[in-house]
């Protein structure tokens, strides 16, 4: 018999597979973009522009580390939205969505062994692909303030010496929290005296109102490696994302991205043109306006009927509730409910609770929210 | 100063950068795909088409495995054009192109210290992601009829013991041979007695007339993985491939595939529907037409200016062409003459000759193959 390396579902993919199949059932499992803010006739639009620009060179081999037209649009999409000063040539490179960045870096940066240090809750699709490079992952406590950097550092003294922290700062999946700027500073010292590097996700911070500098654009000494991704302001489904790095991981990185070779030339073209219109920042103001009112029913719904027992979103699409019971065998009586969710036990390092749920306000319509959250409830009374 | 691990750039990636700023200049540098061949116009009427029959759900996360839409249509085409049966379900798996399956697979099946057989030469691009991986790589030699599968079977014998075997049976890179009936029945026997895998690598076979039987489906003993591709029959810039294997390897490579989440949404539903519509199947007879001739003129030409120099190309793109000067320093010189070549010393796995080049046809026109030969054969000649 064959010996080859076993992996586990992602819990986001099972219950999206369930949600499928489901209809008339409100779903706070999806991590998606709400699909009414997709650009549908835009996309087609300039998909056949760029066609008839350039031809069959539009369906031609993509070549490594990005489109130049890409990146150039992508390093002012940096500037102009995310405040992110990109250095010089070569310091972004665009990848198929933040998850391969993700995966990409992991197999640049771990061995075995390697301690990685994340916030506990962490999101499982980022923490997967380090551990199969055989990382020892292990959590620090988080607040609505971020990652407890104080419980870092006490780490840090006992001897710990981890290679890597992932973090998301901004609107923290599945949370919903915001690191401080304090923290931020903080964290970045800690790299910088302890010789850590730090992996930024960052994917939310565009439709996010006023959110704290980026840890990148704090950070002095090359610590911080920044990922994000054109899935939340445009489509998912594009799988575009994109790296920014010091030149010399990101010459490795592009090389590394040559073994998949995965970004469709096309979209990157689609993306581009997208950008230089200005169609991505143009959807900006409605993006967060719809998401933040969303976020608004979802807090003051939860506050109703599960006082105290959710995290406090502040911003992106998630916070993660304790419903008193296994969320993994709920979910079934949830969905007869007419609601669904993901079980989040498996977001967690180190104690793993049972109860935990993640709810999304993604895709889910602002009237269904506070229903959702009353099916919930009415689902977990006993029999 | 951090660590982090080392590649090198791939030989054809390093010439088709140069190739790029150059005008004037016959390339026989690309693996791309004939331009004049791309079906651009009936591909942005289907995009359209998708976008409006799926609205934003085009543009969604793609799941794993690939989009049923599309395992639906390329089970039949595996079926009709190549000729593969494909078993029960869940055993086609989408990837990002035939590069993006075979890194999967590597990651999946090498450990550091595998032994994994090739032909020598073999693809570069194939082989690195399994060198990263830690695989050690040998060379079996290959000639007209394909791998020499009596020199495996002496190295079998002398106790090697390979985890897998990796080979382009038809219409091989960079040499353009075709594996003969026997020597495909000679390496299953093999794979059953020593316990290996086969990697089955085979994007031409749709391009190829009359093509032996694949190696996936003489075999009757579960040793072969195939892999195929979407980029030599449509565009490679499309990024579509596919992995047909057992269901209980194929469950891993879909949950593998889930870190990099890869494959754009909306070129699955394209791909899907240019299938369903019978776009592909309408293109084959005029590929083949096309590729075929360019062959011919291609081996006329270097019968002519290079006779006993090169390797016997029977289909697919390219040749191995010995130019009897270091290949990679004369390549300036070869441009200066308005030619380019992949310098091939890398391809090769045992002994690596200065002197190889790979000449492909793909892109290069009918009436310029001639010129080319012409001027590469001029540029050698001592000044």
């Amino acid at each position: 018999m064959l010996a080859f390396r076993r992996l586990s579902w992602s819990p986001v993919e099972l219950a999206s597979r369930t949600a499928k199949s489901l209809s008339g059932v409100i779903n706070f499992a999806s991590g998606s973009p709400d699909p009414s803010l997709v650009p549908v006739r835009e996309m087609v639009e300039i998909f056949a522009e760029v066609a008839s620009e350039y031809g069959a060179q539009a369906f031609t081999y993509p070549g490594a580390g990005g489109l130049v037209e890409l990146v150039r649009e992508l390093r002012g999409y940096s500037e102009r939205v995310l405040g992110i000063t990109v250095g010089g040539e070569g310091e972004l490179v665009v990848v198929s969505g933040a998850q391969h960045g993700i995966k990409l870096l992991s197999q640049l940066l771990i061995g075995p062994g390697d301690l990685v240090f994340t916030e506990d809750p962490s999101f499982w699709e980022a923490v997967d692909p380090m551990r199969f490079q055989g990382a020892v992952i292990r959590g620090v406590a988080v607040d609505r303030d971020g990652l407890d950097t104080w419980a870092l550092e006490d780490r840090l003294r006992r001897g710990y010496r981890p290679r890597l922290v992932y973090v998301i700062p901004t609107c923290h999946n599945p949370c919903g929290y915001i690191m401080s700027p304090e923290r931020r500073k903080h964290l970045l010292e800690l790299a910088e005296s302890y010789g850590f590097q730090i992996i930024e996700d960052d994917p939310y911070r565009p439709i996010a109102e006023n959110p704290p500098q980026s840890l990148k654009n704090m950070d002095r000494s090359g610590s911080v490696i920044y990922v994000s991704s054109m899935s939340k302001v445009l489509a998912p489904g594009l799988r575009i994302g994109f790296v920014i790095l010091s030149r010399e991981i990101a010459e490795e990185l592009s090389k590394l991205e040559q073994h998949d070779f995965s970004t469709a030339t096309p979209i990157q073209l689609l993306v581009a043109r997208a950008l230089r219109r200005g169609l991505v920042d143009s959807l900006l103001p409605r993006l967060r306006r719809i998401y933040y009112e969303k976020i608004k029913i979802l807090r003051e719904s939860l506050e109703k009927h599960f006082p105290g027992s959710y995290t406090d979103i502040r911003c992106g699409f998630f916070t993660t509730l304790r419903i008193g019971t296994d969320s993994d065998r709920h979910l079934a009586k949830a969905i007869e409910s007419g609601v669904i969710y993901v079980p989040a036990r498996e977001f967690y390092i180190e104690e793993k609770p049972n109860d935990a749920a993640r709810i999304s306000i993604s895709t889910v319509k602002p009237e269904e929210i506070e229903e959702g959250v009353i099916r919930l409830k009415k689902s977990l009374r006993p029999a």
